[in-house]
């Protein structure tokens, strides 16, 4: 019968002139203008310094705020930090610390060289060192002050599949283990290799991998290499009037491969959603071959959806090598927007009324008064007319309309559509926000919050020079119990801090950064000044978990879209029964007998 | 550390008195105009007939066409598959056929006394048959023409989780199976027994776990127990003025469990989503105990999700007990609409720039000529004025607008929302079907369309009985290969049905049931008169197989919302690689490596 027939790709449609179905040229290699920092976070040409005149300054040309100086910083730091700091007092950092020796056999040795060309094998020790982090403080800390312990022992970047699935062969025949690596951009210690692993560690670097295979302008869809840079994959797509509209705050380094790994979010999720309702389809090298389907449906029901595994899995099943993904057109019209409200509270019940009465535009976030502060002090100094406007508009706020400057928070907005849609949910938007006690605070800022997010994630790296130690970590929580487990985590991180008499004040501060009918995800900055601590990625870790503690708690997730890592696996059994841990073991002992896959996340390291 | 404190279930918010949080009453038994047919499709109180005048009608008052006789039918049927169907041979059902005794060993009914009550055991022949089968038409001929064979030996009605869970444990002491059964509406022969199976098979009727046990108005959240039916659901939460909008043609009697195990679509899916979107979590009892989870995130990202495995599990690895899923605001405006194309490639332009340009109605769908046909021939008599209308009306389309009666289709509508949206979406919609060509044909014909869903579903036990087998068969497919594929699935099954000699002429129809912006869903009816044919039920598995291949070949998925069954699991080699094949085998064997869940649907009756 037909139906027995053996599994085949389905042949794809032929290169249309219309240009409804088009097969991208490859990706050239990237030009020396986009080479990313081994130590920090980042592209080479750009780094948070301070100036001649004292003042911070972001060096390079390629932010907005890149060039500027920011003479409002330091000062302000000082004051919510209650600390002495002194800029001429450095914590230098040791990078590269000690790198251990790769071990690596001959045999596994040769038997790469049989099928990767000498450029495709890197054993050099930075190199290897920045494939076993990704942005932990603890993992910024240890490479620059510490230690970072074992590391991967070579690394491979392998060119097609057919080189992924030979790596497989070799790492089984020669008791090697695989490490995926996509844009080394994760904050939960997914890449740390375990100390006791004895096998030698292949990081699989995807960077190669990066081709847009074809773009399906009819059906909209594209089918992309995993190891797809974001900002790759938004400038490819955009020259053929399309986008796949996922923008995660790493959107310029993490990849496609990443992001299914993660399970990750974009900040305009309201408008295209989160990754796995942009992926349709994952190809995934595993330890048995290769997960595959013969087709791409737009919807199916044909029993369990293996692919949907793939998901969260963190490198511990499998490497993806390609996806299909949805794309859409390029929005007509992009209007940033902005909206002063007098307390989170009040900017907290415009964003529930806003996902009742309207839908929500493509991205949403309400920061807290201390990161409102924050965003203030990265403002550059202005002088003359700027100065003047910015007085003027302060005076209206807190005079005219009066909000008061410890209370008053700030909503940024993305709106992307149509023109007519764009001014539809702006009409609809801010009625909600002024019926809210909000007050329009132009598209000028509501740009600058955005954009900030890029340049922002540069000060953790340069603060710690100064003695400062500083992290993100992020939940999803139901809207009823979202304003008190704000209020829960600071007040125990604040608590947790002053029972350990450490010095001056931590800075703690949250932001709504998406929104959903059911609840919000909420995105916190923990940081405190740590001069004279022997110590401090041990204490941030244990605060991080007591605050952890606390959003459990609270009734917060675990993550919202960092994923688990290795930095939260002991709390999984708190949140998922005992049964669904043993179904993950054992899911994992089946699919990976030999942990091939050796990442260790999820507590997922069985052999 | 706080982080390994053990797993519970987090504290849920006690009832508000604003209503924030309702516990709903349970509800009350079902009263006996609710009673279901154990031989035929639906409700006891409605069926098929040929009145007294020779026309056919639809006995009882529970839809809007109960009680009407339709003069138009059968007349159309002769002339459709060119037969001399005469009402008064009929091919007498002689349901019930043989029902096997049941293989129960008294240590087993012991232990299932030893927890239930009398009330909850049922080991009545005809019950146990009917928790045999779905709504294939193979099944339907079994139990009324030839025999089902292996059937349940004992129906049981868990209360509670815990009876549950003791189930799980009572068959494994015992040696048993269980199948879980919802409301036995499948179309994929899920519920259909081994013959070779020689353990005793305890099908788990899930009907009394109908509870919703918490209304979350809040966060829009809903708690419900898997055995709770769909027109419960939707009444239930009515009365809170909230909806869970999911409405499968299967609505009045499929369950929330059995929708999660099918990965089920609903009618109104552009608005609401499809099951998958709106289940937050489930609760499962497997082997190795209860799948669950602390608490419930709007998203997240915390490791491979589970309990995604268990959509579309159908029954293979355990018995979903609740769910919490998305709720929604009753809509404050409900419109129907219909729209007449001059061809079927006009009215599927139509849909593929509606998902372009505007966002869909809760539902639309597109009939192609035969199902506009077949629509027009379900019409009641009509006199006076109705009939004048009527008249002059199809004077207008054919005459005035040109269309052809053979070769023009109709289009429903169903918009649902705000006043406000749902004349947005008018204008929106129609402006888009008049640059198509369409015709607005008024929100009654819309309306029909739209409820005679739920009628129509009546119509196949009925034909059986005057020897025409029918049934229907879905797909996905993209939007290019959509239009090829419905050709290529008509003009195979014709030539199939030629190639064999059979008698006079097949019903074959297509119709669009959901769009999505990559493709959409392809719904076939196909049917064939079959007096002088000693297996036609064989001969209809022959042919929907034959369609399958022509499907597959064309670019289309195995089952959009159907799922796999035992129907079509032949066919699963050819959609997944062999080691996504392999992969699902070794997950069953290792999540239930007794094979406890022994319903084998999807190939994996595995031991």
């Amino acid at each position: 019968m037909s139906s027995s027939e053996t599994f085949q790709k389905a042949a794809r449609r032929a290169p249309a002139s219309d240009g409804s179905l088009i097969i991208p040229e490859p990706q050239p290699a990237p030009p020396e203008r986009e080479a990313e920092s081994l130590d920090v976070w980042g592209f080479r040409d750009t780094h948070f310094d301070v100036s001649e005149n004292g003042h911070v300054i972001i060096r390079g040309n390629r932010y907005e705020l890149s060039g500027k100086e920011l003479p409002r910083f330091l000062p302000w730091v000082r004051e919510v930090l209650e600390v002495n700091l002194d800029p001429r007092e450095i914590h230098a950092p040791r990078y590269p610390t000690a790198i251990a020796e790769p071990t690596l056999s001959s045999e596994l040795n040769d038997a790469l060289r049989g099928f990767l060309s000498t450029g495709q094998i890197d054993t050099n020790g930075e190199t290897r060192m920045r494939h076993g982090h990704g942005h932990t403080q603890e993992e910024m800390y240890a490479i620059k002050y510490t230690q970072l312990g074992r590391v991967p022992d070579v690394v491979v970047y392998p060119e097609s599949e057919e080189q992924v699935a030979k790596l497989v062969e070799t790492a089984k025949a020669h008791n090697a283990t695989l490490v995926p690596y996509g844009g080394g951009t994760n904050v939960t210690d997914a890449l740390r290799c375990f100390p006791n692993e004895r096998r030698s560690i292949i990081s699989v670097d995807m960077r190669r991998m990066n081709r847009i295979l074809w773009i399906d302008r009819q059906n909209m869809l594209a089918c992309i290499q995993a190891g797809a840079v974001g900002r790759h994959i938004m400038a490819e797509l955009r020259k053929y009037g399309v986008t796949m509209g996922h923008e995660p705050d790493s959107v310029e380094f993490s990849t496609l491969g990443g992001w299914i790994a993660t399970n990750a979010s974009g900040m305009k999720k309201n408008k295209y959603g989160n990754i796995e309702d942009l992926v349709l389809d994952v190809n995934v090298a595993t330890a048995a071959g290769t997960l595959e389907r013969s087709s791409c449906s737009p919807r199916e029901s044909v029993g369990m959806d293996l692919r949907r595994l793939i998901f969260g899995s963190e490198g511990t099943l499998g490497i993806v090598t390609s996806a299909i993904v949805k794309i859409f057109p390029l929005p007509e019209a992009q209007e940033y927007g902005s909206v002063l409200f007098p307390s989170f509270e009040a900017g907290f019940k415009f964003m529930y009324e806003l996902t009742r009465e309207a839908t929500p535009p493509a991205s949403v976030r309400l920061v807290d008064n201390l990161q409102f502060q924050f965003g203030l002090a990265l403002k550059p100094k202005s002088g003359g007319l700027g100065k003047l406007k910015s007085r003027i508009e302060r005076f209206f706020v807190t005079r005219v309309k009066g909000f008061q400057p410890d209370k008053m928070v700030a909503c940024t907005l993305v709106f992307e559509g149509t023109r007519e849609e764009v001014q539809e949910q702006q009409k609809a938007v801010y009625r909600i926000a002024i019926r809210h006690g909000g007050m329009k605070a132009g598209s000028e800022n509501g740009r600058r919050g955005y954009q900030l997010t890029y340049s922002i994630a540069y000060i953790r790296d340069f603060l710690m020079n100064y003695y400062i130690i500083a992290e993100s970590f992020e939940t999803s929580v139901s809207w009823s119990d979202a304003l008190a487990l704000c209020d829960n985590v600071k007040r125990r991180l604040q608590k947790e801090y002053s029972d350990r008499n450490l010095p001056g004040k931590p800075f703690v501060t949250a932001r709504v950064t998406q929104v959903y009918r059911t609840g919000v995800c909420i995105y916190f900055y923990f940081g405190f000044y740590y001069k004279g601590i022997s110590n401090p990625q041990e204490i941030y870790l244990e605060l991080e978990n007591a605050a952890r503690d606390e959003i459990l708690n609270s009734g917060g997730s675990l993550s919202h879209h960092h994923g688990v890592g290795k930095l939260r696996r002991a709390f999984l059994p708190r949140i998922m029964s005992p049964t669904a841990l043993q179904w993950k073991r054992d899911l994992k002992k089946t699919l990976d007998p030999g942990n091939l896959f050796g990442a260790g996340n999820q507590d997922l390291d069985i052999r």
